[in-house]
């Protein structure tokens, strides 16, 4: 197996569609005349990804993470160029099953590779790293950026909140779940569910937004920090899942819990701030895109993130959101 | 030190001078309606740099081995996108001292930071993974393609081949050189030269070209296969430098010697293709450019890619270039 054997029989296929490729038969691509968004996002085994995932789920985790950017700025995807660097002693079946997880959200998303580069390390112990590079074109309302957010401002994020991070405590067997609730908490960790039509729909809508990835704590305090402003959240607002109430029900001390779901990663929720005035058409566009949308808090003076219990006042959290140089 | 103190003190001043970066802090980079020639290039510790190698010389490798793709297509340098995986116990001063490497190759081919993603593995035996994703505005000639070479054109190679692989050798102490032979061939091998002025000097001249990462043979192969052609190069007329030279002059067979030089990596040169009538142009093409071109051979009918002798006979080489998964 050569690296232009694996480009021209495995990888090449994933671009047939793109005349922007060149069938990955070039030095480079040529996207032609438009405005794009893009994002860029790596994957490590061990760091995003547990090594033994399997890799066609691996692939897709990293299309849904980097369209969970484009989500949350409101743009479509289009397509993207992908690096991958494989283990010393990567086997063929390995980079097809890969091949074969893009392929399915390719189809899923509708877009198409348009390049990228393929390498090996010289190290079997060294870890698969991936890096992908997506387009998406922007929303004719602008991209919904980190830093529009008005005082007063309502906060709402999407879905529910902590069960990627309760998937992974699952596959490492730290909590005993019951069946289908490990099943749908690892499927969130492995399987993510990018939220663009919820993006679409909250173009110019929203006044900032972001995606929910380093944890919602830290991803509101970034999109508040932009902002010039403090998120407050109402901790028993945030959205949960069943699965996530039971875990919190088995838990000695209740926020606790609700700081550490608030804290884990990797959720892949659009959280968006909208002035008080548009509750009806945020709620008009979450039925149209047919994504739970929940109110948790507001913009308010100050600097920060603070969660907050029923009496307004802030619980302790743990270390703000994952970090990969803090550990 | 945290990824995001890394992202605003290190980072974030390397993407000032872009609107389109959002002084990252978004989630994503807003590119204007163009048209643009994009490329992505990773390199691993280890596989595509030396692990002591000064890592700001390894930023500046990074930037110049994709700009030498830019530069195959004739395009123009604007921006690029960054990842960086470091090892678990990079030190913030080994980040500094690699950012330093970026501005100054960004001061040099005025180009700019536009977003990207900065993690760490969580070993630190984990090689330093790089990738960027770099974009370039097209010649208005429109891009030279790989696949655009015509039976009996001319075959055509910017400055000398070899050095950039005799320098390796020189770092790895497998060949004992002079002081200054080994300074040069270190730094073709650290720090190699994008021939951007002659890849715009020479778009809608050459019919074909191609940069020169993976050997002069291989690469020369890529640009016959997808034009449908057979290269036939003669190893006398390859160019190289006096160093090359010198080393040549000391190896037993000066054939296996040349085929050596011809297949090892790194040279970032540009191959490409012209018809007879054109030897005038190209002349005038690398005189304006300031880049020395050799013509070194033909497209002629048939695949693959011959070697030739001052005969015409082929000469046997090594593995017909570098190839991460063939070790």
């Amino acid at each position: 197996m050569g690296e232009f054997d694996i480009i021209r029989e495995i990888f090449a296929p994933l671009a047939a569609d793109a005349p922007e490729a060149f069938d990955l038969t070039d030095d480079a691509a040529l996207l032609q005349r438009q405005d794009y968004v893009v994002t860029k996002d790596l994957m490590v085994a061990g760091v995003h990804f547990l090594p033994k995932d399997p890799l066609d789920l691996v692939a897709r985790k990293l299309i849904r993470a980097n369209l969970s950017d484009l989500a949350a700025k409101g743009a479509k995807p289009v397509g993207y160029f992908l690096g991958c660097v494989w283990p010393a002693n990567a086997k063929r079946e390995q980079i097809e099953l890969f091949a074969q997880g893009l392929k399915e959200d390719q189809e899923t998303f509708r877009i198409s590779l348009f390049g990228g580069d393929t390498t090996a390390h010289n190290l079997k112990t060294a870890p698969l790293t991936l890096s992908a590079t997506f387009f998406g074109t922007p929303p004719k309302q602008g991209v919904t950026r980190r830093n529009g957010g008005l005082l007063g401002d309502d906060l709402y994020v999407s879905g529910t909140i902590g069960d990627s991070g309760l998937g992974l405590a699952a596959l490492k067997k730290e909590f005993k779940f019951t069946t289908v609730d490990k099943a749908s908490l690892v499927s969130r960790y492995q399987l993510p569910e990018p939220r663009l039509t919820l993006g679409t729909a909250i173009a110019g809508l929203a006044t900032a937004a972001i995606d929910v990835s380093d944890g919602l704590l830290a991803d509101a305090g970034h999109l508040a920090e932009m902002s010039g402003l403090r998120a407050a959240i109402d901790a028993v607002a945030v959205p949960r899942s069943a699965a996530a109430g039971a875990w919190i029900a088995a838990q000695d001390n209740r926020w606790r819990a609700l700081a550490a779901l608030a804290t884990s990663g990797d959720d892949y929720e659009i959280l968006f701030a909208a002035p008080p005035a548009m509750r009806r058409s945020v709620t008009v566009a979450a039925k149209a895109s047919r994504t739970d949308v929940t109110r948790i808090g507001t913009l308010t003076r100050g600097a920060g993130v603070g969660l907050l219990n029923e009496s307004g006042a802030e619980i302790a959290a743990p270390a703000s959101g994952y970090d990969h140089f803090k550990k």
